[in-house]
């Protein structure tokens, strides 16, 4: 269903190899480097890098998004002319935050995914980011802080992410026994997930006046991570809400900064015309994400 | 205690621009740029790029593991001269890979983070990569697959992280009805963390002759996004098996593949001349690993 140079083109970027493309396509190495070389000619523009590993250019990525939306198409009208457990798994690809990965976004979308039997792939990006990664094709929708559509995108928002300043009783009791001070703070070991962590930061220099720097900090990028230093009572830091209910109310964990939750507003963003599996995922995302997260 | 000239060089590769580390520094930006300078005059070789962010020069990189050395060691200094409590915490920076991180590192180093006030900071990567970090000087200390010592460094064995493959009992049910098959396996959604997960890919070729694409993957960047798609029943995965003790013992998961479980031999790396506070971390890491993991 889609050309046999554009297929060629998407399995190099796929497996970012001329070899695998090759295995993949079940073609000879030199075949799959002619295909791309008959659509270079055609377009007039080169596509990838030959280097290890092979990379689109510029003008190879534009065309990204297109492949992906052509992939996707072909996938869906298997399924459609198969019959009924047939068919291969459709692969969606999805960019989210990892708070909402790991709290509400696969509950919103279980339900589409086993009854389409799809495959999800998800792409991880800080919240500020993930729409480039649909400007660049390697998704075909995703979680984002941006409230404005992209070109030829569509846009909806999901709601509020809060966070709360959590710690453990007696990590509050040791290092704020008056409470958040700047001193305090200077001195108490916050836990972040990475080195740049903006609400963090943020939190410290516009309440407290500490800059980056002035404040000790564990970096640890992982959620068990988090709740084990939390829990060992070694620092503080900011979580969903939705992700702490139980230790707020077992008092594992307990609000550090009463009145300093932190709002994120998120959207889904995804291409204007949607295949219609993509448009049932978009859906689950919306209503999953309007059950769980606050209204803007 | 470490020369000013190189201590603007430091600044400027953390803060990864010359105006971040002018106000880390509080020193004028001119001021930071001109200490560099003259390092770079005194050297013969160019440190840093002048782009956005700023990076280091491979000469720059070559510099960055003694840089953080003398860091370190400047920080224990003070310390040891300050009374107890006055000083600002040391920073140790570890290499580990996510599943390291998941489960026995912060249980095996918390004494030691908690008694001695020192900041984590860790860096995930993968665990075959890890030892590139220790290279570069992004880190002191890593966990690593790599069994032999680099130059100047020093290693040792943790012993064997034993991954299980596991699924919810009615997934098996509905995909395992007469256990793996080949053609089983070619229409059952695995759960991976990356797109480039060779523990799952190998399993798949070694035992089934089944090439990558040949087999439909959920990629799920995510612990709790793993947790969330296997109870939900939507696939199967490879997990450490110290992670999933209680799920097996429930019955929520079950070893989907009896007598296919894999074991990773692990190492933990350092630098030869290891601070004080260093070496303390490392013995802890070393001892941690030996309660938990199986002996290679």
């Amino acid at each position: 269903m889609i050309d046999a140079r554009y297929q060629a083109f998407d399995a190099v970027v796929q497996t970012r190899s001329f070899e695998a493309a090759a295995r993949r396509l079940n073609l000879t190495q030199s075949a799959v480097s002619q295909r791309i070389k008959l659509l270079e000619a055609e377009l007039g523009q080169v596509l990838l890098v030959r280097s290890k590993p092979v990379q689109p250019t510029p003008a190879g990525r534009r065309l990204l998004p297109y492949v992906a939306q052509l992939r996707l198409i072909e996938a869906e009208a298997a399924r459609a002319l198969a019959g009924d457990g047939a068919h291969a798994p459709v692969r969606l690809s999805v960019g989210v935050n990892a708070d909402t990965l790991a709290t509400w976004f696969l509950p919103a979308v279980r339900q589409v995914v086993k009854e389409e039997a799809v495959v999800l792939d998800c792409v991880v990006d800080d919240q500020d980011h993930t729409h480039a990664l649909l400007a660049g094709g390697d998704v075909l929708g995703c979680v984002s802080t941006r409230p404005d559509a992209m070109r030829g995108c569509a846009v909806r928002p999901l709601g509020v992410m809060r966070y709360l300043c959590v710690a453990s009783p007696d990590f509050c009791a040791r290092h704020f026994p008056r409470g958040l001070t700047r001193q305090a703070l200077a001195r108490a070991p916050g836990i972040v997930f990475g080195r740049h962590d903006d609400m963090h930061d943020l939190f410290l220099r516009q309440h407290f006046g500490l800059d980056a720097g002035q404040y000790p900090q564990h970096v640890v990028p992982s959620s068990e991570g988090f709740w084990a230093m939390a829990a060992a009572g070694l620092g503080y830091g900011f979580v969903p809400a939705i992700q702490i209910a139980a230790q707020l109310s077992d008092g594992t964990l307990v609000d550090a900064a009463p009145g300093h939750a932190e709002d994120i507003a998120l959207y889904w963003h995804h291409w204007q015309v949607q295949s219609p599996l993509m448009a049932k995922l978009s859906d689950a995302v919306a209503d999953g994400a309007r059950a769980v997260l606050a209204a803007a």
